[in-house]
């Protein structure tokens, strides 16, 4: 054998992808075991012992050791006796018993208010509030949440699993938010803070981002790669890739609003000039819809549509993702925008990019903020394989 | 409770993100437990076996029947005694025997010649040669992919762990070339053809995806997220995340070389016009060298850069990664078109983003494909949890 060209020094050490993170011990199969059946039952509406047993892979007696466990923590529920099919004698069905508990879900997302709702397991609001911000900034803002949060909580009387929250700006482990400048929030510890007050788990996502769970774990089950473009306030995104979100090295993936779209742009609050949200986010387009004739109104709801149709391309096409959902007022985004967005985005990627791809408006804008952050607090329940 | 406002229909199903895709049996432990320490004497030079034990949570004795086992197989060898270090015998380390197993790599993407190699469990390249294309297409093109192959088949007494190919085109699962329009390879079944024809494991990957596989486990451990940026014939981009390579709905992530950024540009092969790859593959920078005047170089490259910069920016941002790396002729690369990108992509996304950014040349760029080819045959030998 030559040592010929080309050859290398030996790198030290090597990484190779995908990792290796996780050791199988007995107890993490335990809660592998746990999270599987749960993962299942939330994905039907019942099974019998014998079906979970079957499509799990688990035994009969582990099925059964695990199904009583989750019945006694009043998660799961017998829901009555199958039908009869052929020989045998009908199992007993299991599934999720879904308000067995509740979840409190918080959107912090628009400007002038905050949303609270009280949620089941699966994701049906059965209480929903808002309170007006009035202005609200700092600790006044983090009370009036609280307030909200204390005012739900009332309003179930079920065992409550935790506090998800859905919020404007990045978002770090811990539930800190890193800025929401309306709120006058800097390193805002909110789930800190909500913890210490309630007692309860937090879990805090951005805004975008839980918006993008919620289209994941609600509309359209299995329906593969996704992002979701939240137009409000400001402009953001979310983006759930092989089923999990995307957070990014500093967890800001997704901010596509402060990219510089023209660079002798108008100047952005963010101090740099030609920003997307500039061009997309809803005060500016309601800005020149008010300063525009009524003719104009379709060319500048069009041209909206236009520039995130060019920010979006290169991302939909480095993704090679097949489904685009815009979130946000029903005047705004529906019709020209969305029309514009569509062309521009078709125009711009190949054909084996655009042939397969959906761009659609999410139909009920207003509580995937919500469903999204009890996602969140879902997901701690049923645990990570 | 009130089932006030904003109640919506029950959804039949629900999935929760992230996915929870294996059962825990205990022949999968056994399988992970593998893994688990493969994995760690990749990432190391030699371990003893009571060190593996501590780092992984086995027991003495499981880690004990796995290293015998690896050792049988001839992946791990025996490197001598430990160090003393204060109490207690010193331990016999392990670690991978790099040279036991040899893989066969082939890199496709240039468009006048073939590479391949021999490489050894570390990534160091002990064979390494190049056939002219000589204008071959279709099956003759396979003919000299083959003859290649058994060339530095020949080069090897070791046991070969199987063959690593990066191409042109987009792959999808199974070796199939979608499409590779110089070689005249339409759907075509490398992947297949190869096994048949030399009865080893064969993996096939695009050559930007492999090349950042590389760059992930060669260059800079545990470093995140990256994109590699390829300039060669065409434009493509590979991207990991969290470790992992993003794949991509149809096989397509990274292909970014036909998102369109000038609606009035010239017309592309593709039959659309305006195409990044107009704009910074290779061949078209050349050709406008070639008119420009020497006073005219540095702009024609900045031009290039800048292009390459406008369409990273909206990736990178949504992606918050932190490494950027471009892969192509130094002539072309190195200087003012690495220097405008860095500069618009920096411009063109906020602090949080552009603060940590990497954005770099990729130094041995010709061996990074080959790299990446062994890394897919290396990935199934270490097997995934």
């Amino acid at each position: 054998m030559t040592d010929a060209l080309g050859a290398v020094p030996p790198p030290r050490t090597v990484r190779l992808a995908p990792r290796v993170t996780t050791k199988a011990l007995p107890q993490d199969s335990r809660v592998n075991n746990r999270s599987l059946v749960l993962q299942m039952l939330f994905e039907t509406e019942a099974m019998s012992r014998a079906e979970i047993a079957r499509a799990s892979g688990l035994t009969r007696a582990s099925v059964s050791t695990l199904v009583a466990e989750l019945v006694g923590e009043g998660v799961l529920a017998e829901l009555g006796l199958a039908a009869r099919t052929g020989v045998g004698k009908p199992g007993m069905l299991v599934g999720l018993d879904a308000d067995s508990s509740h979840i409190l879900a918080l959107d912090l997302s628009a400007d002038d208010r905050f949303i609270g709702a009280v949620i089941n397991l699966r994701g049906v609001v059965a209480y929903r509030t808002e309170v007006s911000l009035g202005g609200a900034t700092g600790q006044a803002a983090f009370e009036q949440v609280a307030a909200l949060t204390a005012e739900i909580a009332g309003r179930t009387d079920r065992r409550v699993l935790g506090i998800g929250v859905g919020t404007p700006g990045i978002v770090v482990p811990g539930g800190t938010i890193v800025e929401a400048a309306h709120l006058d929030w800097h390193r805002f510890p909110l789930g800190a803070r909500l913890a210490d007050r309630f007692g309860l788990p937090v879990h805090v996502g951005n805004d975008a981002n839980v918006a993008a769970l919620a289209v994941n774990t609600f509309r359209g089950v299995g329906a593969g790669d996704l992002i979701v473009v939240n137009l409000e306030q400001g402009a953001g995104a979310g983006i759930v890739l092989g089923g999990a979100l995307l957070e990014g090295e500093q967890s800001a993936a997704g901010e596509i609003g402060h990219v510089m779209i023209d660079e002798d742009g108008e100047p952005c609050v963010c101090g740099r000039r030609g920003c997307l949200e500039l061009a997309i986010a809803v005060p500016h387009i309601r800005r020149r819809l008010s300063v525009a004739g009524v003719a104009q109104r379709d060319e500048v709801l069009a041209a909206a549509g236009r520039a995130l149709g060019i920010a979006l391309a290169p991302v939909i096409s480095a993704l090679n993702l097949n489904r685009v959902v815009l979130r946000g007022p029903e005047d705004i985004i529906a019709g020209p925008l969305l029309e514009s967005a569509r062309t521009t985005i078709r125009l711009r990627t190949m054909a084996v990019i655009s042939d397969q791809l959906s761009i659609s408006r999410a139909i009920d804008g207003e509580d995937l903020v919500l469903l999204g952050a009890a996602v969140l607090v879902l997901s701690a329940l049923i645990g990570v394989s």
